[in-house]
Parts: structure tokens; sequence; C-alpha cells
């Protein structure tokens, strides 16, 4: 382990938050303490943006009291960015760079965030400038390559397996047709988790719907009309990235249906129009002839999926700090670069290694839902409980009277 | 106390769902057994719908392992309803009442299950069968008249203090104006809750609007274009019961503005529409001309306010179980009756004394939020935290390197 300064470090977050991603930051401040070639560490305001604006935080000398209450606090303490580099602006930040003596860049976020620290790392081996760059996973989505899951992920399937338990009793009490719309434009795993909310035969979410699994209108609609007339009521849990089998979203399609005005520029999360229309679309087409409508609810889960406090996964807690934490090992050895990735080591029992893939292996691209997690494009295997259940850990203790017989 | 048995005893749960609904439940069934003056204790399923059909489980006997996991798991154990009897439904309540030899009848609802209690009990006199009348407390809308609060609300305002809080740090992250659309359709106590997010100056939400005060489009949107100018950011917790001056709600307001197909029955919660109206109203009228629009997006909370499992204010769970055991002690006493309350003793600390309070000054009517709870009718003041921070407990702890300065 060298013990002579190399230089500045600048660690930045971007993207969507977690409810783990400031795990990740106090673990890369905590560590680089404990090593000697780091001289300062500065936090970048809004990720690359408060690069190219010398926006810095100096995260050298926090106390580790306040240091601990950043690490439990959701969403990035030092804000984060929607911009997505392009060649010039990554030049900025490499010039900040060289004006700054960093020698290390820690970045944390998702397949975009990977890709702008492979071009920055790109740029530096061209010019020989001595730059190690090293990507910190964070992502509600789980689609990231070669990791075995991302930190983020785990808290927000979490929230998602507890907020679908308490549905599944409340559509029990006032039995109707309930749709909950979680995260997940690509990817279904944050919908998947759903599934760790049954307890009991009879417990919903009975039909699951996740981006992977194109389905039609018409299924769809067999799917609810099925499970309601069989059960009297019926929890569906569905992406907001669910598919059609010609390829289009269903969110597209609903786009489509509705009168547009001139400055509507209609967004997928952020919005309660996907569950609206699947609402409205049961209660049309599900209505018998001159009868009663079904009670149908949806509700679209929205932000709080990433950003609950309260609710998140201990396992998720320790791995979120621990990538940043090995980051920062990882960056002693000279000339090392890459993401920090977890594998699962064989065995019985849940167990993790951590490693260093190369940063091309995780930038930009998208990982999806393998086919042997998804069964009969509505529900989820138990191959995919077994992968999801450790990483979401114990949640609430529930009874019912259905464990008694009735009189 | 009577430890000769008087008769039967009938429970049922009414109405929305709470996350501590069953723990009075379990107070009845567990303080039931301390007592003789109850032979049977029967459980109907969904409320007097099971009265008047004979579906009713038997909880004399039932394990306190069981009931304890009970007590910890949302919404109604016994299902709920939504059926509001009127006088030949609840002469067929009565009716069952004599055939099982029912001499007490412990009712777990808000208002509307306060006056069929009032109803049922009003016949028994009528007829001069003996039936002791209780009604549990039991809403999210804090709404009853003489209670200083309702079992459920204070979880639900601790759903909502914390999920504000988390998406303050999320709108912080990645700036813009976010709407997020909070239950309670006439009163606005839910919604107020969400001020105990607050930590620093700068925290949202930065506006919070309740039924009580009335709003007008132009008022709303300078409001929101002050906050937005200054801060470049802006949350606003807004109810779903949120008025015009006129005294119609934005809710009906937003319903004519949209075409309804011939089945569209729109409602209120379990939809999207009213923050998706807000969320474009602010971004087709705050556009600069030919500018951009501002990032806006809107969550409604939805059904996980008062369903959500393992974020139960410690308070509330003590007291919803606390109200169901006194309901039994209560009855102890031959020919008593009512809403079993809470107040609070005078001096320094929160501290509840039980009483009770007759049917007739609880049922049907709805409390709303004082004046002096709302400021400049958008925001709240100082003296209703000072009434809900006890009630809610701890949030939370949280940090901010805006405690440090920047370099």
């Amino acid at each position: 382990m060298s013990t002579k300064s190399r230089g500045n470090a600048v660690i930045g977050q971007s993207g969507g938050p977690t409810a783990v991603i400031n795990q990740s930051l106090v673990g890369v401040i905590l560590e680089e303490r404990k090593h000697g070639h780091i001289d300062r560490l500065l936090g970048a305001r809004h990720g690359v943006r408060g690069i190219i604006t010398d926006d810095f935080i100096d995260c050298t000398n926090c106390s580790q009291e306040l240091l601990e209450r950043i690490a439990n606090t959701p969403a990035a303490a030092l804000r984060s960015t929607r911009d997505k580099p392009d060649a010039a602006y990554c030049e900025k930040i490499f010039n900040s760079f060289k004006k700054n003596n960093v020698r290390f860049f820690f970045y944390i976020g998702g397949n975009d965030s990977a890709d702008t620290a492979r071009i920055v790392s790109d740029l530096a081996a061209k010019e020989g400038y001595d730059l190690q760059v090293f990507h910190i996973p964070k992502t509600i989505d789980n689609d990231l390559k070669v990791h075995d899951h991302t930190p983020g992920y785990p808290s927000a399937a979490k929230f998602v397996a507890a907020a679908i338990m308490g549905d599944n009793f409340d559509n029990r009490s006032l039995p109707g047709i309930k749709v909950d719309v979680i995260m997940g434009r690509n990817a279904g795993y944050l919908t998947a988790a759903s599934v760790l909310a049954r307890q009991w035969d009879e417990d919903g979410p009975h039909l699951i719907y996740v981006p992977e699994a194109p389905i039609s209108e018409d299924k769809f609609l067999g799917d609810v009309d099925r499970v309601y007339s069989n059960r009297k009521r019926c929890l569906i849990a569905v992406s907001e990235g669910i598919t059609l089998p010609d390829g289009k979203t269903w969110f597209e399609k609903q786009a489509e249906t509705q009168e547009r005005d001139a400055h509507g520029n209609m967004q997928l999360s952020g919005s309660g129009a996907l569950g609206d229309y699947l609402g409205d679309l049961i209660k049309r087409k599900l209505t018998p002839v001159g009868g009663k409508p079904p009670r149908v609810r949806a509700d679209t889960f929205g932000y709080i999926q990433r950003s609950f406090p309260g609710c998140v996964s201990e396992v998720d807690a320790v791995e979120a700090r621990r990538v940043g934490e090995m980051a920062v090992r990882y960056s002693a050895e000279p000339g090392s670069g890459g993401s920090v990735a977890m594998r699962r080591r064989p065995g019985p029992y849940y167990d993790i290694e951590y490693f260093l893939t190369p940063l091309s292996t995780v930038a930009k691209e998208t990982r999806h839902m393998s086919p042997e997690y998804i069964a009969n494009s509505n529900d989820i295997t138990r191959q995919f409980v077994d992968y999801v259940r450790p990483l979401v850990g114990r949640l609430p203790v529930v009874g019912s009277f259905e464990e008694l017989k009735t009189i």
C-alpha cells in the first residue's frame, strides 16, 4: 500500500437517487483516510456539472458523525445530474482534473456514468496523464451487465415488496381490482420483487408484468378477468416499461390515445398516466353488459421507491458502503481502474466477493431479466425468488385469520 | 367488574384500512379474556355485511402468538366494508344480534361507523333489548369530532412525513418542481403532517395546500413561481381535496376539463389524475415564452399511505391497542356505551387520557383543521407542529453537507 500521496481525488454522484447512494460516498470518504495515496478528496456537486464549473466540497475533513448521518440519508448528498457528457464535455472534465491535479476519479452511478468514466479515462490515457478512474455502481433498476446486482436495488426492492404486501391486505379488506405501477423502464427486476409480498396462497400480487415479457391487451384483460372471477379480487404489479408484442410500450400506446397540448411533453415517471390508462381499460372492457363496473384503482408508486427513508435493506446498506471502500482500496494500486462489481460465491449461503471489471464491460448497455425468471408472461419464478430474497432480507412479520378455521 | 357472562359480543372493522386497525381488534380480543362478562367474541367478516350474512370468525380462542402478528399487519384482518347501512339494514343487524344473543357490539371505524353504531344502539333501546354499543375510532383522516386524534392517523402521518423527507432530498439532488398528492378528501391533517419533513431552512415541502384553505389557480401558480425563482426547485404537498375559492374542488375542476367515456366514473383516490393535472398546469403556465418548460413531476401517494407495513408510529400502535382494551373495560359496566376517545392532559409532556363520549357526538360529522394551523393558505403553523409531533414520534436521522462550508 502506497503511503506517498499521488495527487487529489474527485468523487461525484450521478443519475436517479437511491436510498443508499450516500453509503458508497461515505465508504469512499472514510476508507480514503486509512490510506496515504490521496491528498485532497473533492466532492463534485451535481456530478460532472460540478467538475466543469469548479463546484466542489472538500470532504477530506468532515466529521465521522456527520458522515454517518449522511450515509443514512436517501438521495445524493453531493447532488446529482442528468447531464450525459459528449466528447467536448468530457474534454472539459479532463481539463478540470489537470488543473486541480486530480489523479483519482470515483463516479457513483449507472451505465451512463460508467460510460462517462470510460471516456474520461481514455482521454487521460491518450495524453499520458496518470488518472485512475473507478465506477461505483448504483441503480434501483439493477440493470448493469457483469454485476450480480447493484447497490440501491435491494432497498428499492424491499420498499416495493413491503408496499405490495400492505396493498395486498388493503385489497383483501376491500376487494376490487388494483393496479400498482412500479419503476423500471427497461428492466423488470424492481417489479419482479413484488413477488416477495406473497405469504399465503390467496395473496397478491396475482399478476406481475415486466418489460421483458411483452403482453397484448387481450392477454392482459384475459388474465385480469380470470383472476377476478376466481378470487373476487385482483392485485396487479406492473412495470412502467411493459411492452406490447409489436415492441411498442404500453405507455407509448396510452400517450397516443390522449390529446396532448402544445407543451404537454408526457413523461413516464412522475405521472399517473399509465396506471390510470390501465385502470380505465379494465373498467371499460371488463364491465358486464348492463352491469356494474368492477371497483378498479391504480396507484403509481413513483419516486418514493428510490428515496423512502427508513426502509433500507441491511444487506444493501453494507454492500453500498463496501463498494465505495473497495474502490479506494483498488485505487492504492497504481494504474488500476474499472467498475467495482459483486459476484456470489458458490455455496448454500449468500456470500459476496468484490472484483474490478473493465469500464467498457459495464458502460452504456442495459441488462435484462433472464427468461428463467419469468413465467407465462404474467408471473415470476422460484429462481428469481432465490436470487432476490437474500438481497431484500427480512420483511414485516404478519398474521392472518386464514390460519384458523372459520366457524 | 362483573364475572358472570351477560351474552356474546360482535366485533367488526369498517371503512378504509389503516396500519394499526388490527391493534384495536387485538386489544379487544386480549382484554376480553381478562373479564367474564362476555361469553363468545365473534369477529364479523367485512363489518356489518358479515353480521347480516352470519359470516363470523370465533376470536375467543385464537393464540396470542397469532394475534400479535395480526396486530402488526396493516389493513382489516376481519376484512372491511363500504356498506353504509340505512334503517332497514340496521334492522337486519339488530335481528342478527338478537338471534345470536349478542349483547355487546364493538365497531372499529370512522364517523359513518359511529353513526351505524348509534342507529343500532337506538333500535335496541327502543325494543328494550339490552345491547351495549362501542365505537372504536379509526381513520387516517383524523377528522372525528371530540377526539384529540384518531388511531391510524399518526402512522399515516409518519409515512407521509418520511416520504416527503425522502422526496425533498430527491428533489434537491435533481432540482425541479415536484407535486405530491396526499390523501384526505375533506380534512388536511394528513397533508399538513408533511411539514415534519423539514430539517434545514432550504428543505421542502415549500408549499402545503389543505382543503380548509381554498386557493385560486392564480395564487397557486404565483406561489410556485416565486418559490421556484428563489430556490430553483419547489416541492409541493397538496391534499387530494384542495378547493377553489368558489367552493368547488380542484379535482372536480380537472375532471371537467377531461373527456370522460361512458364508463369512466373518475374517482379521487386510486388515480393520478389530480397530480397530473397540477403538473400539467404548472408546465403550461410557468414555461417562459420561447423557453424551456421547467422539469415538473407529480406523484400521488395513494393507498400505501394507509397500509404500508414497517412505518408505524409507536405512539399510534400503543394507543390503537389501548382504545380496543378500554372499550372492553367500559363494557364491563352494565348499560354503558359510546365512542372511546382520547384527550390530552394539560402539562408540558404528551399524556393521554381515555373517556367515553356519546355516539351522537361523533356520528356522521367531519372535523376540519383549525384556522390557527394554517398560514397564508400555503403553509402550516408551529401550533400544528406542536400538535402532531408527539403523535408521529421519531423520524429518520439524516445529514447534509449544508452543515459544512463549501470550499
